[in-house]
């Protein structure tokens, strides 16, 4: 019987207990997705409570709370914070099997000092204690990311967003982790959504000119993504919900853009045309600049209308979603490939039973780079024990663990940083069993390298970005 | 090694055998899903041999007698029990890894009191040992049901039954278990099939009046739907075997519901909105009266027309089908939330593949009360070991695993009950590695509560039906 | 701490090893559906390197040397052989867990007698070692397969083949294993391929005389079916990758054909109408001969179009669809088994997560003899530890295990014979679980004839070829 998140915590064999304590557990984090602001690093925000900081802005705990009954009002509603974190105090032991009991407790040791297991009776006295902790000079945000060793982050960005606080922190010499930018142009694709003119009125205003044309249109995104790069920014970001792919032509996008432009409806087809044009334009400014590429395939978004016009978007009201992409995936790979403009990219696909078709999608468009093309990390419902184990092995059945950049926190909090370590566990564990079981030499030293380089030295290199050591 | 079937079956670790032995093992059973009938429990209905108890409609045998390659005669043709028997006899040797290997084996140390193990050898024994047992006086319909301790069940039954059985057993106070019916309005949705103007008669017999409009069919909906309330119903339960969601309107559905009344044909799409619109209907419905509804999503059946002609439905020739369904299944739960009328829901998949989707949509729409969209228990060709690990698995690591309401048999067999003790070994021994693990603190009393409540107490909670304890 | 690849790779208990050793690992080999040509085992091929065995046609290992960032010189370039053998021992150490690196280890022991583990450093000695090995005179085709107890294999074959080194072989009594063609008839059915015009003229040619219409088109495919029969064929392969069942008459079929033959254009509904109807006439041809119909569904092949052009198909550049087809399976099935002309039928899904629809679907037409319609062996991408596990539980759990047929190689390599070991392994370890964790009784005889019969004798009965033993 083994104590509860002790030192050993997801460790089952010796192998793995010493490839996680002398190899991966020191290893500095390059988080190279997250959902953090560079306005809260720029201005090393303080939290007032451990509510604030838990409860401020995670959907994955007000989706729990939901789940277990609590009403809106201690969820996202005006109860004090102290009255949500007794809520999610209550929650907590009901949580067995849940990352979410992993992950509060990993903080409450990590981040706080507290190695007690929060219930409703331990509740009063953690609030508490972890209150003073934050009360105390070292629980900033600058604090925290230097507390964890955080070498680098990316941010996600709007390609409208000014980047000020981007270049105020590359020019702030009193800390040194870097903190990127990412260009995430949903705005520019989802040509059918409501705020699509709005975003363009914005993207006119960053550009500086008018954009009356597919070509302007075009030119001032490019305009962007170089502004992007001059701030640091080496990764995009697309999060594709829906068919993202048909053969498209400028003279059509032409058109379709026009029609948008003046608030005139779109078809779904045209949608899909117009994104399909963009993404592939995209994707060559990004081989051109050697940007690394993201996709975050597959959510079924602001499902529940009701609550969406009560507390508004990404609040907890995602799923899943079951739409069929192989195609689209593996033609706008080739179109860009065809060309050899496929950049550097990371396939996330949100559906697990998606996962040995991603894994060997990026098999057929390898090359020039070491792992050029990755299977993303367990994302999103999938960042669990099983859901990253599943993510590893089908990677290493059809593809090079080795070559795998690895963990990232795809978080809106700074405490976030612990599930670095918890991938670090669950990865040291697996490699662990294989060897013991003789599924691999037992050379404790080459083992020790490929679970540092999948914690860190294969992300640094791979977004070719160095670091201080 | 241990003994095949002893009494610490599926349970690998000791924290495992502590919770089943000391908490779950007694707990009551409320069957809250299966296909038994009223009839054969307010009869008391008695078996004349093993053969008729376990091959007379158990289409999972049959399955597996044909895959053996036993003529049809043999399985539900002309050949005595006795020669069915020694058939099952023959293959059951044949069955490691599968759930049957396990059930039968259960049910001949449960029901029979019999430890050998079935083969061809030892068929001729058992069929006198337990034919025996049954010429006893306590192996009838009512005698099974309390030696299980089954405190309540739940039949399937169609919206123009009479439910004459149920209020017999509702007023025979010599029966304490609880059988109350479950509204399954198939025949009221699949429009397109030839028997809807038959069912159509049969409604207006029981409703009692003509039905000539879509709103007098409504009408008749909702009057057997207060019936079904008055008798004890508190469940409806629907199969959802294609396409389920479209938006429709009242206008339109009046005139496919005239075209239909006069047997004219309906189109796929017409069909799909004609299901949509009801689906809304009645989940209007029951979320009024408090009832929950049930989505039995992703059969494929009748796959076979040879044998459909040969030996009719639900004989043994339906599999899993593979549409893709979540965005109808989201815009349907959101159609009835939107006006805060979406009951409880339980919704089950029958492609595990959907696991995932499944259960994270059930987090779309939580409120109220805690787990009031529950991801249903692993159904049918799921209802064995991986499957089950699997369904609790996903639950567990994207939604609260203690608010699950647990097992059903779903099954026409009266001793199917062992089911309900396989589903809490498997239980118990998830919870108990996780706990040996260092995974969940080793808090054997709240673990205790913890399968307890999943094994009985949630569903009674859920179904806000209080019974003898 | 279990050796690498030591006597009891991957058996993790007692009654593994036993079942392994005693049973299963000298049972002979028949490898019943293969890539190698009767060519080169008529001729006997010899190999001029380990490089050449290893490296010249093995699409699995060219993907890997990509994803390692191999340039493609080194892979199917003009690299010389060595040079090309050094990048695959820099590459295979960071295979870990991937079964090319469990292969490539399994074939150096059984092949080459090396127990080294292959890596920059012991490249040059175990270059220098395989080829000694190579070039002593027992290593040649005929050698490896008698090596291998290979009592039988069928190669797969186009209709359009004259089938003369089959004929060479089954004549030759210095060579004992069977070696019989398979009829693969994609060429027939892709009739939107810019190839089928060809394909037909090559048809003409076997055939000889023209083939003007349709009705001339079945006759000459039916005389292929003959002939390949008479060689000894008594198994068919379909490779299906998109959808392939819809209502067809011969008539439509008549026109589409024509068009075709005139280098009109094809719709995509007209080619599945086309593809339909002959893969009903030719399941209907195959049932009366008693031959064994394959399916191989759900490949996304030639999906890099710049390396399409520079090295060809089947180099490496496939991978796994995601479209669904339970209903044109079931549909296709049914049409052929409402005649009661469904053929004995193998059924191979690509995407893993079709595994329960594919065996529950195999449920729907069973009959006549035991295991009729087999779920197929893990394939491809699928065919490693986890997903021969995923297959075997699968099967087991919806099926009859011990009715299974068995491994396959799937293999253009002689060396692949190994991959028998591998599967036979992780049966035997799976058995063994199951046994000592109390989930089947202990009798290792009848468990010793199981994993006998899924290694060799289910298959020589299932397609009742008498074999010298």
């Amino acid at each position: 019987m083994k104590q509860f998140l002790d030192k050993d915590f997801l460790l089952e064999t010796e192998t793995a207990k010493e490839l996680f304590h002398k190899y991966a557990k020191d290893m500095p984090i390059f988080d190279y997705h997250c959902h953090l602001t560079a306005k809260e690093i720029a201005e090393d925000r303080r939290f007032s409570s451990i509510a604030e900081a838990w409860l401020g802005e995670d959907h994955y705990k007000w989706r729990l709370l939901r789940a277990n009954g609590v009403p809106e009002e201690y969820v996202t509603g005006s109860k004090s914070d102290k009255e949500k974190f007794i809520k999610w105090a209550e929650t907590v032991p009901q949580l067995i099997g849940n990352p979410l009991y992993h992950w509060t407790h990993l903080e409450l040791q990590r981040c706080f000092g507290i190695d007690e297991v929060l219930t409703s009776e331990t509740a009063e006295q953690i609030w508490q204690k972890s209150n003073k902790k934050i009360q105390q000079g070292n629980f900033s945000a600058r604090e925290i990311i230097k507390q964890f060793d955080v070498r680098a982050l990316c941010t996600t960005d709007d390609p409208v967003d000014s980047l000020d606080y981007h270049k105020q922190l590359k020019e702030d010499h009193s800390f040194d982790t870097k903190v990127l930018p990412t260009f995430r142009p949903d705005g520019a694709l989802n040509i059918h959504a409501d705020t699509f003119v709005n975003w363009i009125e914005r993207l006119e205003s960053v550009y500086g000119s008018v954009i009356y044309t597919f070509t302007e249109f075009l030119q001032a995104l490019s305009n962007r993504v170089d502004y992007f790069h001059e701030v640091g920014c080496r990764l995009s970001d697309h999060g594709l919900d829906s068919s993202f792919y048909v053969d498209a032509d400028q003279q059509t996008c032409e058109i379709i853009f026009e029609k948008a432009r003046n608030k005139r409806s779109i078809s779904e087809e045209e949608a899909t045309q117009f994104k399909s044009y963009v993404l592939v334009f995209l994707g060559k400014l990004y081989s051109n600049k050697g940007w690394s590429m993201q996709f975050h395939i597959g959510g079924l978004r602001s499902t529940n209308t009701r609550m969406l016009e009560k507390v508004g978007p990404n609040t907890g009201f995602d799923s899943i979603a079951d739409f069929t992409y192989a195609e689209d995936l593996s033609n706008l790979l080739n179109e860009l490939d065809i060309t050899n403009e496929l950049p550097k990219t990371i396939l996330y696909n949100l559906n697990p039973r998606d996962n040995y078709m991603m894994a060997t999608m990026a098999g057929n468009f390898q090359g020039d780079i070491p792992g050029k093309i990755q299977f993303g990390t367990a994302w999103w419902f999938n960042d669990q024990r099983d859901g990253m184990e599943a993510q590893i092995k089908t990677l290493a059945n059809v593809g090079i663990l080795s070559r795998f950049i690895g963990m990232l926190t795809d978080s809106r909090s700074l405490l976030s940083y612990t599930r670095h370590e918890y991938f670090r566990r669950i990865l040291c564990n697996i490699v662990g069993k294989w060897v013991e079981n003789g599924e691999y030499p037992n050379d404790v030293e080459s083992l020790g390298k490929l679970v540092q380089d999948i914690s860190f030295n294969n992300i640094e290199r791979y977004l070719d970005i160095e670091l201080e050591r």
